[in-house]
């Protein structure tokens, strides 16, 4: 499957930190920096541009807010063609502490938004424009909002935004082959000065089918994490994508190498993959925050009453 | 996805016995068969009609030979509409250990073959058929077999034998949607008077997602198992396949009591799921033998190695 536009984006640490509030010591991000670097996977993104003034920097670890000293740490003498990328939430950032690109080691900023947030996106992607970044809108929970506000959210990006790229988030794992055509298509017929990116979640064990079809479908962005690491089930496994493009400039091998070393030891310390209540939480269209509350519960194993939960409304 | 002619197989202890050498215990399998029975599937398979002559019933469990007797310990006594398969391998099974339908628990014959042994499978099962069994011809490894040997073969089962349905079987785990779309349109334009089936391996996460795929393209028998469990990577996840389907004929909430009682459990003595040698043979279309040996030896991890094992050829 060889399509020289397709660019892939590597959110290990930015999704993988979701689990651990985004603990990962320098080490092992440099570890991961250093893998995908090799591997010649287009991005990495790093983790949230959150402000300090927000979130506490005791309670969380340095890639909730991924100061560009910090992003130095990690990259600086590695040889790399990788660009850097940060997530940016709408109303969590403070942009008195984003540089111009030309002062900053970050390549692209991606704005992740709910289809009611879209006009505050538009705002923060243009802002992050005329700085001097690559810039994304991700439309978050998109399985929940597939009425006519959605038309409205892509056209507006289309008409209103600089964005280089719009990105179809299934944050619930809920999406079939059938929707993400359709979206993918949707998207591609509104956006025609615009890319497409697809980030699915792993629920249902669709991320990577999922990813499949939006490629198919021509969507030329796309998010992988190494070993499917990320919030509840994950998401598309970073190793399956690169095996199934078969794009000479991509090298798995380096990927394999940081599984076998890192990521196999790091499972056993942190919970994610195919886990009932996710899948759960997917077939139902939830956000998987119940079930991520249940797995740190002694009911933890309690499928039949989670599902009932879910289903049974009084 | 309502569609009254579909039909959902559970080949948990079939497939699931590829893992043990078949040696579930009673208890087990009557707790499994229960389950499936709540839970409306249409067949459960109990694993493979082999010759005691030509394997030892010390080093394999009942499940290998699936006497009737054995069959009957399992089901007798619960309230089921669930239908009994056996699986077939050609040259493995003494036909006159074979009864009448009208004397056996068994429903359906399947009969699994490569292309290369296609006559001896419409021998087979034509001879099945006479003796009043439903009957399938599932054809492996049907991702190293797609040239003009597999169209003759199709139209030599629909021309020439008696089976109800063809199962296209991913063996490998090598299939991406598109080829799956392909086969099924291929086998549903030839096989106009036979149902199409389904059975995933999910070497590449890709069992449920290419399951949904043939069922978009008009497969009707599709195959599952509880909580995935299957050879190396397993199979389609039978609690997905349920969840999508949306037929009020099916309730998930048996085969989620199921997971959570016994399931759980099980994956911590015995291992299957999505383990990375696993997912490198699917990605180079290789039976799954070699990352099976490996996973039995010290360099079980060692994946770098075992891919370069495939790849470079000296």
């Amino acid at each position: 499957m060889y399509r020289d536009k397709i660019r892939v984006l590597d959110c290990t640490i930015r999704d993988g930190g979701l689990i651990n509030n985004h603990q990962f010591d320098q080490r092992f991000v440099r570890e991961v920096y250093k893998a995908i670097s090799a591997s010649g996977v287009d991005y990495m993104e790093m983790g949230y541009k959150n402000s300090k003034k927000l979130f506490s920097s005791k309670e969380y670890g340095l890639w909730k807010f991924c100061e560009d000293d910090e992003i130095h740490k990690i990259i600086d003498g590695v040889e790399s063609r990788t660009k850097i990328s940060v997530m940016v939430d709408i109303g969590r950032v403070n942009m008195e502490d984003i540089k111009p690109k030309a002062e900053s080691p970050v390549d692209m900023m991606r704005v992740a938004s709910y289809v009611k947030d879209i006009d505050k996106a538009i705002h923060m992607v243009n802002d992050f424009a005329e700085m001097g970044y690559e810039t994304t809108i991700n439309i978050m929970a998109i399985s929940r909002d597939q009425g006519p506000e959605l038309d409205e959210a892509l056209h507006q990006i289309e008409n209103e935004s600089k964005v280089n790229v719009v990105y179809i988030v299934d944050s619930f794992g809920a999406l079939y082959q059938e929707t993400v055509e359709h979206l993918v298509k949707k998207a591609r017929s509104i956006l025609k000065t615009r890319e497409v990116g697809f980030h699915g979640h792993n629920h249902q064990q669709l991320a990577f089918g999922n990813t499949i079809e939006a490629i198919i479908h021509d969507a030329n962005y796309l998010d992988g994490t190494v070993y499917g690491i990320g919030r509840a089930a994950g998401n598309c496994p970073l190793e399956l994508l690169i095996g199934f493009l078969k794009n000479p400039k991509f090298d798995i091998r380096p990927i394999l190498d940081l599984i076998s070393k890192e990521f196999i030891s790091l499972r056993k310390k942190i919970e994610w993959g195919y886990i009932i209540p996710y899948a759960i939480s997917g077939m139902m269209n939830e956000h998987p925050k119940a079930a991520m509350a249940l797995r740190k519960s002694e009911k933890k194993e309690n499928y039949r009453e989670f599902y009932e939960s879910l289903t049974i409304v009084e």
